[in-house]
């Protein structure tokens, strides 16, 4: 229950590009079409050049525009935490932290990204972002940043989150969005983020007047949520450690993981962990291959992780977990062994996240579960064994909006998927 | 968009006692059956005689306790933010300071009483809390605070809020309250606070081990909510400002608005400011007068503005603002012409919500969006006089359990009762 917050003007002011300290270099996406490398031309219908040359960029540091810091301020540096209450409950030698990005707007880490998305689109001329969403947090945070910028902003909502969350619709048409269910042309689907992505895709592809947004996968999205981990570095010196011994984070598209962990992947003797759950496991069972992002090939092919793209995995409640691939960088990484992945079953992430509820007075999103279980279970193994391991997770968001979820696990309601 | 952190080490560790600053001295309570005053002895079978004692005492500074100062520090001190960006939508010369106490774990001030009577109760051996709760803020914050200290907790939910607002249930639930709809013999009835309050009291009343928590009105509930105005006080300073120029808060019960307003009590040029809904005028066209605190005369009489114990105010939003009275020490000062008092309609509080969300990034709960309109139009004023006004407003709690009203507002289905 220790809070280390970071001075104002000591938020970060670059991000971290963690393309030039991968083990191996990263192979390029490949045109959808001819399969050759796609290079800045060919992305340039759907991104801004900004956003392109951040997406190849060898630089180690990229300074983070003022426009985009001044938004970044409304609820940054966030706090890093110390969950003293729930290392007692817990009984362990370890110290547990976690970095607790639910203070922004959206509730979620998504906001980081979103308002340099909406800011690099205004930039050049982008009047209109199309985007998709499965849980809602990245909707609602990219519905947000373009209030800031504004930008109009348009999204597609995997239908069984649509119809599990109505008040995730609502708190983006607060900030000015506009909300339907995907698959547009399938009212009886329920949905994936694969679907939902073709559907975003070829809105934005149809008009010139418009871009489309990634909440995660690509490398420009990772870039800008490593000021979660930069910023974590610093106040884990304030609260007097070396160094974590694991950086854990849950894994969709790998957004929130790669924000927390690249900060630290110079640091070889730090473990980073990626948490995914056990009905949609890209990383633990899906193969390394080319895949398309999207459900249906329209989107460029990248290296990474995948089930497939037309894998539709169950739908569970941490509906931001529900990709078939994932970031071309973590892909790397755990392919290289730098990172380890593991895979859960939402019954226990509930578990572990009434605990820490109830411990901390946090509620967590199902998401945010994955991650707060690895974080628990790591304690327990800390106590079996005596060592004063040193935990840090990525406290991702709330749960404020996924309420229902608890409603299930609460009352037995839950599929254990 | 600039935050003021009071360090860890500074948060406040007394309370602030308004009882000996009031300009006249309050009436005592009466017995509901003698109308005799009603002693320590009377109150007994309700309250612990921590609280009861906390109730008549004279003392200025009342300490808080280790056991409470510990879990309050999981989110406190709070931070005081200046909203520069709705500031410069406005065009206003005004500053405008908002103390964000939505940071709690059940989203709002609530919490921070509710963790000092869950303390007191548990020191003198109850093993089990009722309460009622209107827009579900204050049984959310109970039932953190009852899980803290191993106290079971039954709340008693306004029907309209129980059915409006279904999360409300859940995130009790998920701290371990049990939650059930009120009036309890009547289900076609709406409910209303004061009927909540008959519920929880009669069923407190009829068991040895259960003691009733009330989650505002009385002088023990806002004296541990002076922690905001403390706290608020010296963020202010940190700002460079000298004082505010007016205080402006919600008011239902009284305990944000005393909460934030209170400490400010002796500095006779700072305006204090309560603001209510058109739909429940309780200061603005009650009567002052000895009443019942719920519905049906079973508690003390208290010397306060009502509209009569048996008001039923329509269904709004703002469901934590639906009650007859008002507390006697808030009645006290609107009476001696200390504190000003104004109506407004709940379509222009959510007009003000939806700008404040869209600037600064956080959606105010309905009863909050009092306190934010009533502060956009003192900063509009502002710009028609040129005067560089300080403004200070509560903003006591977050929307994102409330997101039905902003869907009814958006939507235009909004009763402007």
């Amino acid at each position: 229950m220790t809070r280390f917050h970071l001075p104002a003007e000591s938020m970060p002011t670059a991000w971290f590009n963690a393309l030039p300290s991968l083990p191996e270099p990263l192979q390029p996406p490949l045109h959808p079409a001819t399969r050759e490398p796609a290079g800045p031309d060919d992305l340039a219908p759907l991104f801004p050049m900004g956003l392109i040359a951040q997406e190849m960029s060898t630089d180690v540091w990229i300074d983070i525009p003022g426009e985009v810091i001044d938004i970044l301020r409304l609820w940054r540096p966030t706090p890093l935490v110390r969950a003293e209450r729930l290392e007692k409950e817990l009984g362990t030698p370890a110290r547990i932290y976690y970095k607790d990005e639910s203070v922004s707007p959206s509730g979620s880490h998504k906001t980081n990204t979103a308002v340099a998305q909406a800011f690099y689109n205004q930039a050049e001329g982008t009047k209109r972002l199309t985007t998709e969403t499965g849980a809602g947090q990245w909707g609602t945070a990219l519905s947000f940043a373009c209030a800031q910028f504004d930008v109009e902003c348009k999204v597609y909502m995997v239908r069984a989150s649509y119809e599990q969350k109505p008040y995730r619709r609502v708190i983006m048409e607060t900030w000015g969005g506009s909300v339907v269910p995907s698959p547009v042309d399938d009212p009886s689907h329920p949905g994936s983020l694969g679907l939902a992505i073709t559907d975003a895709v070829r809105d934005a592809a149809g008009r010139d007047d418009t871009h489309y947004s990634l909440g995660s996968v690509l490398n420009h999205v990772l870039l800008h949520q490593t000021i979660i981990g930069l910023e974590a570095r610093d106040q884990l010196a304030l609260a007097g450690e070396e160094r974590p011994d694991v950086v854990i984070a849950s894994c969709g598209g790998g957004s929130n993981l790669g924000g927390i962990a690249l900060p630290f992947l110079d640091d070889r003797d730090v473990r980073l962990v990626a948490v995914e759950p056990s009905s949609c496991p890209t990383l633990t069972e899906g193969r390394f291959d080319y895949d398309f992002g999207d459900s249906v090939g329209m989107t460029p092919l990248l290296p990474m992780y995948t089930l497939g793209h037309d894998f539709v995995p169950p739908s569970i409640h941490a509906g931001g977990l529900r990709y078939h691939g994932d970031s071309p960088i973590i892909s790397n990484l755990v392919k290289a062994g730098r990172m380890e992945a593991l895979a859960l079953p939402q019954g226990k992430t509930f578990e572990a996240s009434v605990q820490f509820a109830r411990a901390e007075g946090k509620v967590p999103a199902p998401e945010t579960g994955h991650a707060v279980r690895a974080a628990v279970d790591e304690a327990l193994a800390a106590k079996e064994t005596g060592e004063e391991k040193v935990i840090l997770f990525n406290f991702s968001g709330h749960g404020f909006l996924d309420l229902s979820a608890y409603d299930d696990y609460l009352h037995d309601r839950l599929i254990d998927a």
